[in-house]
């Protein structure tokens, strides 16, 4: 199951500038992969707020415990992310190995475990020995160094295709300050669920509980605005760090929603955010279309996105575009079982631009041949208008292919 | 694509008796399909009492709005089921082609247009050329026989790789009364969605109110209780008949809940729904395996299902299961994303009666030859145990394999 670079990655991994109070080491520690970083270290300078958006599965990893209770103390000293195990599923012996692990990190930075932030990803329901970043750890801290994010972004891979980054800058009032986010996407390992990871840092001095304010609003059109198929991992995690290193250049701390300076960063925020997790859709396992679907007309936002959703998460849809079948027919099915207010004798329905239904009806009008060409683009849009209120939303998804069921389904644990 | 039987199709075609008061007749209109029987007649004796159960869509197909208009009346003559074209989503023109549909079929029986139940299954968003039904309609009238249940399940096939039908014989009291049915299940056809159609008659003198009491509480363990891609129709109709006919031979009317010959006939009735709706799980598009998801421990009913809905619909559970892989793991996550009450450190999960995980952790126990045994099997059941309350559900549904996504994404429309 060696992975071919998904036809939809970006050229290259971008070129992303160190974040000052963060630096990051890479190792490997043999956790399940031969030959490859299977661990990163971010260090942060004293000072540094944490935020977190955490699985909301009701079943998550021993991580996503660890992180949800210390992100309440609101600081960071360390983040320490393995590839290779997701530690979920994994009982007491779970608990244990994330307590080490932190106890691990503490002891070589000298700070306190509860200012250990831990994410695994990989496979499930193997217990994860912590004794194996014994190893590695007085080595990482030692190499530790700002900017190594193309290597962070490579360890924390799984069956990713490409490793993910994405920066912004933006001006604090005359400051500029840096935003930087890695993320891994829905690979597969077996025998393994999706698990999604994304940290971002910035050096820009946000207040911990501003900080989750903004990835709180961030995250709802960005990473929860993708779907690859329906499936919501144990160990989804997304982080913020923010060094406050920008204070020293003249940016005072930003702290109150109602600040002048938020506008213009939180715009560089989302826009990382969105980056990345634009970045995880065009890594969907199998994926070969990154598909756009947008739905307006609806009488809420939240209407149009659980009918977005429905669309994006329909098998029938995801087959078809794999087909390059501009196949409005199930799309129609898609809205329709989507249990919110829908007229048929309202919908509109466009791929790529092209009304191909209109107010319940194919549009007569629409040219074979045109839709086609459309359909054989490696990004697609997909528009559907229900002609009832000014709900509105987006969300990206991917094609479902027969490379999707062999990378999940071709091999025995 | 010529699809093979399915794997998990029965060995052959049940003996299906006739039912007194119904009669059936098949044709070849020309709809969609060369060379095959594309239009179902069935003609019901005075007296027959009708209820039905509709696709729950927003965008419902027209011949579905039409049985809901009529099924108030409680009375049916006559039933007409054609393949090829589903009539979803014609607009105006689909309203007309089912009034004309009726029409024609009225006019064939000299009986009234309301009295004529429609269906329709295939592709979608095409008009249907109700002018077809009028150079086959008398041939139908003249032709139609009882007990033809053969030729009517193979008529009202699109994509299905076998025809499905199931009969019981119960006592109405003293009197032997017979319950037949036929389906069609998810089959699908360029550029079109699945369509699940299933009609039961009976010559049991059942009123249309108990009727419709009986399929709204039978429909809840069967047909609801399959799933196949979590897709739902435009078309899904569940029709029933009874003709009364055992009122010559004795039976009473049965009317009333509280009739002490009503549970035996229920159970008949149950078990003829059930049949078909496991007729459609083992005709799943690229179905490789049949499997039964058991939730129990839960907190309610309602709770099991969802959760069970959940595993059931999830692509990374069914690919696993089609890699033959006993992947707890994913049935963990697809417990945790359900949204219902469920505590990781309570929960346990058996393949095939071997418990693969318990209580939170991988069951140290199990025997890895004897899981891979149980997952090379054609029928497979997955059971979740909570541990939270007393509520259980069961689900079927079938593997989620690479045919699936061929059947669905290899052409263009």
């Amino acid at each position: 199951m060696a992975p071919t670079v998904s036809p939809l990655a970006p050229a290259q991994f971008p070129d992303l500038p160190p974040i000052a109070g963060v630096k990051l080491a890479t190792a490997a520690a043999g956790i399940r992969y031969p030959g490859r970083t299977d661990v990163l270290l971010a260090l942060f300078d004293e000072g540094t707020a944490v935020a977190g958006v955490l699985t909301r599965s009701k079943c998550p990893s021993a991580p996503v415990d660890w992180c949800r209770a210390h992100l309440k103390g609101g600081k960071a000293r360390a983040l320490v992310v393995n590839s290779g195990n997701a530690n979920a599923f994994t009982g007491k012996s779970g608990r244990e190995a994330v307590k080490l692990t932190a106890e691990i990190a503490a002891q070589a930075t000298g700070r306190k475990p509860a200012e250990m932030f831990l994410a695994s990803t990989g496979v499930i329901g193997e217990p994860l020995d912590a004794t194996k970043f014994t190893g590695v750890m007085d080595e990482l801290v030692a190499g530790a160094a700002p900017g190594r994010w193309g290597d962070a972004a490579k360890a924390i891979m799984t069956t990713d295709t490409f490793p993910k980054g994405a920066a912004a800058i933006v001006r604090l009032g005359s400051t500029p300050v840096t935003i930087c986010g890695i993320a891994k996407g829905a690979g597969m390992i077996a025998p393994d669920m999706a698990t999604m990871l994304a940290f971002v840092f910035t050096d820009a001095p946000v207040s911990a509980r501003l900080l989750q304010s903004l990835l709180k609003d961030g995250v709802a059109d960005s990473f929860n605005a993708v779907t690859i198929d329906g499936d919501t991992s144990t160990s989804d995690t997304l982080l913020a760090f923010a060094t406050g290193a920008a204070a020293t250049r003249g940016a005072a701390p930003l702290t109150a929603l109602s600040d002048t300076r938020l506008p213009a960063f939180r715009k560089g925020f989302d826009a990382v955010l969105a980056n990345l997790a634009e970045q995880v859709a065009r890594d969907g396992e199998g994926a070969r279309k990154l598909v756009e679907v947008i739905v307006e007309g609806a009488v809420s936002k939240a209407s149009a996105r659980r009918i977005a959703r429905s669309i994006a998460n329909s098998p029938l849809v995801k087959t078809a575009i794999a087909g390059e079948d501009a196949n409005w027919g199930r799309v129609v099915m898609a809205v329709g079982k989507a249990g919110e207010p829908a007229d048929r004798d309202k919908l509109s329905i466009w791929f790529g631009g092209i009304r191909v239904a209109h107010k319940g009806e194919r549009d007569g009008a629409y040219d074979e041949a045109a839709v086609s060409a459309v359909m054989q683009k490696p990004e697609i849009t997909l528009k559907v208008a229900l002609g009832l209120g000014r709900g509105r939303d987006r969300l990206l998804t991917c094609d479902l292919t027969k490379e999707y069921v062999a990378i999940n389904g071709d091999y025995r644990s």
